[in-house]
């Protein structure tokens, strides 16, 4: 078993309103010490693999087909073996 | 200037039907060697300090009263020094 850490965030090129929206919170908070916020998704995804290869070939599927946008998103990820449970 | 990552992830407790249902969606694209989805929040932020100490600090303080609801999630986070730009 295989244990995939998966972040997905916006192109450095396209705007985050959320992650502005965020940083104004911070600052009515008086957090005035942060200039930029930045927002993604993490997903942890365990899977069966016969190898790793084999998982980060699953993983870069998956990515590309269902958790990232590739109009706007970027991904990059993690994967490790699980001790047998 | 420091950059902090950070991941606010549900409790083992909390019950996650957002990993659910991309678990199942997962399934449906033939995905079938997927077990378990989990799905958080990643941010980055980019905050001033005069020591690592002190923006672990604001960091903590800024994970506690906005980025994780303390009933449902849980946080963990990196902080490292950014070099001068």
């Amino acid at each position: 078993m295989y244990l995939a850490q998966i972040h997905v965030t916006y192109k450095p090129s396209i705007l985050d309103p959320q992650g502005v929206a965020i940083k104004d919170a911070m600052h009515r908070l008086d957090f005035d010490t942060v200039t930029d916020v930045t927002q993604g998704k993490y997903f942890e995804v365990t899977l069966s693999a016969d190898s790793a290869a084999d998982a980060e070939a699953e993983i870069e599927a998956i990515c590309d087909r269902l958790l990232a946008n590739p109009n706007m998103e970027t991904y990059r990820y993690d994967v490790k073996e699980l001790a047998n449970q």
